[in-house]
């Protein structure tokens, strides 16, 4: 007979695979279906690997941001997924997303629930080192897969430059070298036709 | 200007993006539709990090386990999945798994590039403890997921209790606390109609 921890785990385990359901703006590579919170979530964690060489902060702990990285979209099962350019519906995100937290985490084993909450927080909250750098994976992963849509949800939401650079200025506390890069590939998006100028630019 | 380092990093985040669309055989919780290999390897990961408790071997290194998880699949976007169970498409499996792993990987520089096909040569010989471990997850995980289907691919290509026992009794040689686990899972799912019986025990 599974122990009562170990029930909670795969219960959990299950439960989690809801997540391959919240979809999000972004579409995939090819532009044929948006993306899902659980295909995202492996790529950051992947890109985490590859790239971890770039944090603003050297030796940041890698396990740390993969895990964050793995588990910081799981509120969405309840909370699903706000896009980031949608003003009204980022006003009531903390408080749906905080009685998902404590609904989801609270099916593992008391210690995993703690530490998964921890580190939802820690990513949440961009603090530390590792916080900062997986959110800049957060951030840079959506701009490839839009700059390789053509333009993606900019074009779909008419987002303009500044408001892309509002959102992904964070990259920069993260990992500087590719925010330089990100800036590059955003001037090559509007030389493209795939994201507008800013306002004040025209 | 981005160093030759980090286009070539950037362009292999890009191309498994690929992986997207490469399906399994096995369905998502729901049934509603297969499961991508993207999806599938942030299940692993995870799991891996909830389980890793339950490793035959204590105190594996569970970065190395997760990024085995990550990328176990990445030839698959060449490659193709090839089912479990489908004896003909293993036979020309690992040649066609090879070729893929010569081009994929050697778009990331030279000491990714060498790191990545080490960890997936690793996972697939089985060997080491933490190999041992991840192939103890990538069973786990469709078991899971075809016990959620009420027998999902099972019940689709008349898979009996021998075959799945035969298939992912590696399980044992990973997590044999996990391999109990599944093994009165299996017997439930008998009791519950989602599998057959082994020919020998009718």
């Amino acid at each position: 007979m599974a122990s009562e921890r170990l029930k909670r785990q795969i219960e959990f385990i299950c439960e989690v695979d809801k997540i391959k359901n919240i979809f999000r703006q972004s579409k995939i590579h090819d532009g044929s279906r948006r993306e899902n919170d659980a295909e995202h979530s492996w790529h950051l964690a992947l890109m985490a690997f590859l790239l971890y060489e770039y944090s603003k902060v050297p030796n940041i702990d890698l396990l740390k941001v993969m895990k964050m990285c793995l588990i910081h979209d799981i509120v969405e099962i309840d909370a699903g997924d706000t896009f980031c350019y949608d003003a009204k519906g980022n006003l009531d995100k903390l408080e749906r997303e905080q009685k998902a937290a404590d609904r989801l985490f609270s099916i593992l084993p008391e210690d995993q629930g703690k530490e998964l909450r921890a580190l939802w927080e820690e990513f949440d909250a961009m603090e530390t080192p590792e916080a900062k750098f997986a959110a800049s994976m957060d951030r840079l992963q959506p701009v490839l897969l839009n700059y390789l849509n053509k333009g993606g949800t900019w074009q779909e939401h008419h987002i303009t430059k500044d408001q892309v650079v509002k959102r992904n200025g964070h990259i920069n506390n993260g990992a500087p070298e590719l925010w330089d890069f990100v800036s590059d590939l955003l001037e090559d998006a509007i030389a493209k036709g795939y994201l507008k100028e800013s306002p004040e630019s025209k």
